[in-house]
């Protein structure tokens, strides 16, 4: 079963025939541009699909930015700025301030942009510039068996502060999934080691298999190396595994490599096999994150 | 009173610091990069707000496209490429075929961009990305009294063609409003001559008022000298320069200098005066184009 979203890229593949656009199987498109390498990302939110309908204006434009300077740290690229397509809510002023605060937070101009009325639920969309910082710039496709697998930080905690923003519980400090930290400094740093490299947006089981089948191979990752967040109860891991939006980077090292940042080594590389993703040595069911479409 | 749009608008550009952001005032931003100026630009487009519900996928792409790429056409920028921002629809295959033909017709690639599910109204946002083929690049700002003004084609098209699809008379032909033809080479020919350059796409009286702030002068317009469409009845003239989607280019020359592209002059600048337009030496009443917001 294709769904809709498939359907629509796939046909769209048809259309991005430049290198640059890396057969949209990437997070982002490199431009050759002078001397430079410039790396272009561009996401959209929608209200209702991508944030709660009653969440904070400034945390919607907070994570819009973070979301995409996130694709910017796979790469190891230095953001040079964004432009804004902006549709006109309720609290435009709240938006505003996540704006101005993220921006500031990762020292990134606003550099353009749209606003528009909308009719009915809003949808902002960002694009974000980079320059690449080493060459050739990091993809998804380059594990290759023998490599060692990283992630650069727990998962998890964007789930439980998904979860007790939903609840209203404040039992959790809700900042991993409101305000996400791209790990710009670090994708820098490992940019010029990586065999691979992408962020973590969808659930590491779900990243993992796309990085695997980009580079046609299987990630084999061990579920007791895997850094949780500290309020994580043990009979969640295997769902924070399955859940997105913890931003971290997963990459890939060659063997005997050591991580130019704190990491964790959570698995290897091996002949692709049935499965894309083993954990613990099985091959998983059911959904491996958060499929989009 | 300030629109929504105008007092969002005046607080993002605390946020647009950057000198290439050219203070959110201009169509485009620029960026310095590797030796070379790149002009970018991002729109969005809302259904039923932009486009009419029933209107034909295949259109609103062409439109999403050429739209952006006149912003790059007013800079003298060849364009690069470009990423797409886009609403799962009821049509996303006749979306792609107007895709596949505008980014044909002007041979520019698919560099990326993101698909998402949307809950009420369809939103599409493009990021248009050009390579500057002159420096200084045009701004809106450098008309000076004395030069003479002009604008490269007919305005009143779009509006005929907007009218008779509304209608569904099919008496005139309607794709000067459905399928507008991004004035690149033009651009790229003025771009060295010009003192200020934009594209009209709110209307030729209103983008002359905005050119006119921007330049802190008084655009002199003579209503005789203004090329309209063929079928245009002169009854609607004032009309026709009260309405946008012609995407023709309006410019400024120094005294004296003609154009290295057709074009048509139609007036001249002189010093600022109490009002930013006058057509026939006349101020002007009402609303002078399409305002958003």
């Amino acid at each position: 079963m294709t769904s809709p979203e498939g359907a629509f890229i796939a046909a769209l593949r048809s259309l991005a025939t430049t290198p640059g656009a890396r057969g949209l199987a990437d997070d982002c498109a490199l431009l050759d541009i002078g001397g430079e390498t410039l790396v272009l990302t561009h996401d959209m939110m929608v209200e209702g699909v991508h944030w709660l309908p009653d969440q904070d204006a400034a945390d919607v434009a907070w994570k819009l930015v973070a979301t995409n300077l996130s694709d910017l740290a796979a790469k190891g690229a230095e953001p040079v700025g964004v432009l804004l397509g902006y549709s006109l809510g309720v609290d435009d002023a709240g938006f505003v301030r996540g704006l101005r605060e993220v921006l500031h937070a990762f020292g990134v101009p606003l550099l353009g942009g749209d606003t528009v009325s909308s009719p009915a639920a809003q949808a902002h969309g960002l694009t974000a510039i980079g320059r690449a910082t080493h060459r050739p710039v990091p993809s998804r496709s380059g594990a290759r068996a023998g490599d060692s697998v990283w992630i650069t930080g727990p998962v998890g905690g964007a789930m439980l502060g998904f979860e007790a923003l939903r609840d209203g519980t404040g039992a959790i400090e809700t900042l991993a999934f409101r305000r996400p930290s791209p790990r710009l400094a670090e994708g820098r740093a490992l940019a010029p080691q990586v065999t691979a490299m992408m962020d973590v947006s969808d659930g590491l089981l779900l990243d993992s298999a796309r990085m695997a089948r980009a580079s046609r191979v299987t990630l084999a990752l061990e579920s007791a190396a895997v850094p949780y967040a500290e309020s994580l109860p043990e009979s969640r891991r295997n769902a924070a595994m399955r859940w997105g939006d913890d931003y971290e980077l997963l990459f890939t090292l060659p063997p005997g490599e050591t991580p130019q940042c704190s990491a964790y080594r959570i698995g290897a590389v091996v002949e692709a096999g049935p499965a894309p993703v083993l954990l613990d040595g099985a091959q998983q069911h059911g959904p491996l994150g958060y499929e989009h479409g």
